[in-house]
């Protein structure tokens, strides 16, 4: 947490990069925005010289870069992540702005960690990955061709988070605690298998059941202590059963 | 000239680009923003295969694109161009952000040529070629590292454009029903009885808790869908106790 510079606390996570050539850029693309904290999620190739190359004068940020095994881990501790796509149908969330989502996620980010995730060059985010985040961005782009190529993609949301975190006054801090990625998660958990013992929901034929809750309590941006009375309410429910 | 569109009037002017990566980068940058017309003043190298390369699907940007002995052959017919820079000091004239920049050169862009005129990758724009614009845009930029790479340049500045050239236009309408306010009344109040029934809640003590799950609720902006999955999740608890 650093509550000095709103830049320090937005991590950058690509998920599945192919090219260590667009894992270099997006590292140049953060530092000419004061952005330093790269997550990568089971890269194909790092480190590798094509990234160290394309980086240029950002070679620390990609020094410091993190490796996660997934997604989950590249979120640890943050209270707020954004999905970016340019795919808008297959998110099939509701989306905002680029520039909506930076004010948001600048406006977190004086306080907690936040994250802003992009897809692999080919596949984009799958729907399980993007149903892991609170929001969902698409960049503004021409619809016969929205292939953005990666490091322009961080580029444009890195422009954006820097006018949104250098803009105006401070914004004033939250009133509440945020909920974090890992209380999401373990309610998500708590939840699905309370449905589960009480026979609302059939793990055998999940449907979209459990995507539609996700997304739900996503858009909610739940804070701390809601996380902790919806638990209670279902251990009161997993008591009844007992 | 075109008055259906104002991005096919903007012209993309790259002065003496010295890697042919970034020409092609410049393109597709440009194609997925809805911008066309690239104009070459003195390419050290073009047409060149890792132009191609680089262009990915923004092939015929490159094919396109008109080569140019000097900066004045390239804008020829504009009524309005913009110089760019992120070093600052050196243009020495009154800069102006990319944002503002877009919008006077996009509303002139309805009805005339206009162009925006990126340097050399190494030294930028000199002094006399910025004298030949009317404009000159900074892109905002880290100031202990302002060196955006030349296809990045470009792609924030297609953004900026196209957000300006597309403002206005009505926003696709929302993909799932919201529910409505009874529906939601109708969910509190299933909530209070089942809370009450699993001994969860108690009436007679209720602090703030319904408070806080109305205003949680509020900020879900519930769907019509999600109402009648978190009553069905109720239901099978009620079902739990009889």
């Amino acid at each position: 947490m650093n509550r000095d510079d709103p830049l320090k606390n937005i991590r950058i996570v690509l998920v599945e990069p192919r090219h260590p050539g667009n894992i270099g850029a997006a590292a140049r693309a953060m530092k000419t925005m004061g952005l330093s904290a790269l997550h990568l999620v089971a890269p194909r190739e790092f480190p590798h010289l094509e990234a160290e190359t394309r980086a240029a004068g950002a070679i620390e940020v990609l020094h410091n870069a993190q490796v996660h095994e997934d997604l989950a881990g590249a979120l640890s501790g943050c209270v707020l992540a954004c999905a970016t796509s340019s795919r808008r149908r297959e998110l099939r969330h509701e989306m905002m702005s680029v520039r909506e989502a930076a004010r948001e996620l600048a406006a977190q980010a004086a306080s907690h960690p936040v994250a802003v995730v992009f897809g692999s060059e080919r596949t984009g985010l799958d729907r399980e990955l993007a149903g892991l985040c609170h929001l969902w961005a698409g960049i503004p782009a021409n619809p016969e061709y929205p292939s953005l190529n990666l490091g322009s993609a961080v580029q444009v949301f890195a422009y954006e988070l820097r006018l949104a975190a250098t803009a105006g006054e401070p914004p004033p801090p939250p009133e509440f605690e945020p909920a974090t990625f890992e209380q999401v998660e373990q309610l998500m958990r708590h939840l699905e298998q309370t449905m589960t013992d009480t026979g609302f929901f059939d793990p055998e034929n999940p449907k979209r059941l459990l995507q539609r809750l996700r997304r739900m309590l996503a858009r909610a941006r739940l804070e701390a202590e809601e996380v902790s009375i919806l638990r209670g309410f279902l251990n009161a429910v997993d008591r009844l059963r007992r």
